[in-house]
């Protein structure tokens, strides 16, 4: 069994990496640049590029495929045309995939795919799919695609929030992490948004089991739990010593923004075997002391 | 005004283009192989190779795209993964288009894509989504992106049943008329489900009239009118003068056929200001003429 991972250095491809290596399967870690990805193999390779894409298939010869690469950009990918390539280079991987024996393919979706209830959690089988961006609608016709063509075992895994060291600092919780380990005020708006948070780790994890397990179709990567930004926000004032610098209203509260993104975690647990390792306090003291060693005080 | 038609060889497309032409409009047939196409210009370019695409577009700067051109490979494209290399060859083509300063692009899509009501019309705008086919499911994913997208005005062509001369004889009404116009034996099932049926002719000019129109969106290429298997092949049959030869209820109904596939046709003649010039006698007249000068008797 042997398994190739695209966007391996990537937030989370690198943890989907480390935890399929921790497991004993044969890795193979495809990157733009070279990854780091300790006892894994790794292959530089620019997916957009259908020559090289192939000559790394075939060079690697894998089994399962876990197709994490994509436009990523910080701000900049909801609506970038780049979207339309990686349609395009996703859909090229998957036909020369099958071709070299490939049996399984495992695309990587977004929370971001569902019309969000208010008040439930979105549901791979019940949830109605209504993506509103470039970025979803592009993922979500992968999906409608992939599930069809039938050529390959296709699973497709919904990406919820994920949070860890090394995260963009732009993003919410690397952003209010960060300030508070420079002793600096962190601003946020009033925090009411729910959402599905998961530690990277753990996110890399459940991304690995999907790929070993046989499930197919739609599967939220998700923890099944919504917790306000507010409440994450005060979790880390808390573990960092220094509530006093919280500043829950400076922001305005985001324009249309939904209550709540929660993802259903019952195909992840009952058909994957997976739970996750971090609970939320765990997670966020990690990430605290992740920043609190790496930034230098204002 | 400079218009560039894709799949310009093909069966709907040698008509398109004829009717650009004959609207004065400066226009440029592209194929893979050379097309005919007198008054336009031709470029032969293989559209599955970006290169030579981007070439083409480069040297043609057109204003406006017809996109027509996909697998089409009679019984066996509803299934073919050649549709995921023609979903990437479509988007690499509205992003190069975007490129070169294509301010619109009308894609090609089909009646599949609808979850047909049995006792009344597709529309546009109210008809669920539901395709069942990997031909429909691709075509789709590309209409939702391009729908997405915004960067170029994008307007979604669904196809209906398409006749007229020279059409694959492997298909309806080419298969009875042929068979008449030999003096063969035409058997057919019992002919009763119902279908939107217009002359090739009036689909090209009905592309045409929607290329330069200002739409978006999905536009049905339709008549607006059902009409009976059963009642096209006894109006060939009359036209040949040899009702005698028909044997209806020789072939099985295919199990799970639609009872019923029939297009609104109110955004063509309200938007575009379209009406078909052949009625169903008068197509199914030109087609059995067509095939009586073509046809040797057995």
């Amino acid at each position: 069994m042997r398994i190739l991972v695209t966007g391996a250095s990537g937030f989370v491809g690198r943890c989907a990496v480390a935890e399929l290596v921790t497991r004993g399967v044969e890795t193979i870690a495809v990157s733009r640049r070279p990854a780091r990805a300790e006892g894994a193999r790794t292959i530089a390779c620019d997916l957009l590029d259908p020559t090289a894409m192939r000559r790394a298939l075939e060079e690697a010869r894998p089994d399962v495929i876990l197709h994490l690469a994509w436009t990523v950009e910080h701000g900049k990918f909801w609506n970038a045309p780049d979207n339309l390539d990686w349609v395009a280079a996703t859909l090229h991987l998957m036909r020369a995939a099958r071709e070299v024996g490939v049996r399984r393919f495992v695309g990587v979706g977004t929370c971001f795919e569902y019309d969000w209830p208010a008040e439930s959690d979105c549901d791979e089988r019940t949830t109605p799919i209504i993506p509103t961006t470039l970025y979803a609608v592009a993922k979500d016709a992968v999906r409608r695609i992939g599930g069809e063509w039938g050529e390959l075992a296709f699973a497709w895994a919904r990406l919820f929030y994920l949070y860890g060291p090394e995260e963009n600092e732009s993003r919410f919780v690397a952003s209010v992490a960060s300030r508070l380990a420079r002793r600096e005020p962190a601003p946020l708006s009033r925090g009411l948004a729910v959402r599905d948070f998961m530690h990277v780790r753990d996110g890399g994890a459940a991304l690995a089991a999907t790929a070993l397990s046989e499930m197919t179709g739609p599967v939220n990567i998700a923890s099944g739990h919504g917790t306000a930004l507010r409440d994450i926000a005060e979790t880390l004032a808390r573990l960092a010593g220094r509530p006093d610098l919280l500043r829950i209203g400076a922001l305005p509260d985001r324009p249309g923004d939904p209550p709540r993104i929660v993802g259903t975690a019952r195909r992840l647990s009952e058909e994957a075997g997976f739970s996750p390792k971090y609970g939320l306090e765990e997670g966020l003291s990690d990430v605290y002391a992740w920043w609190a060693s790496h930034v230098k005080s204002a």
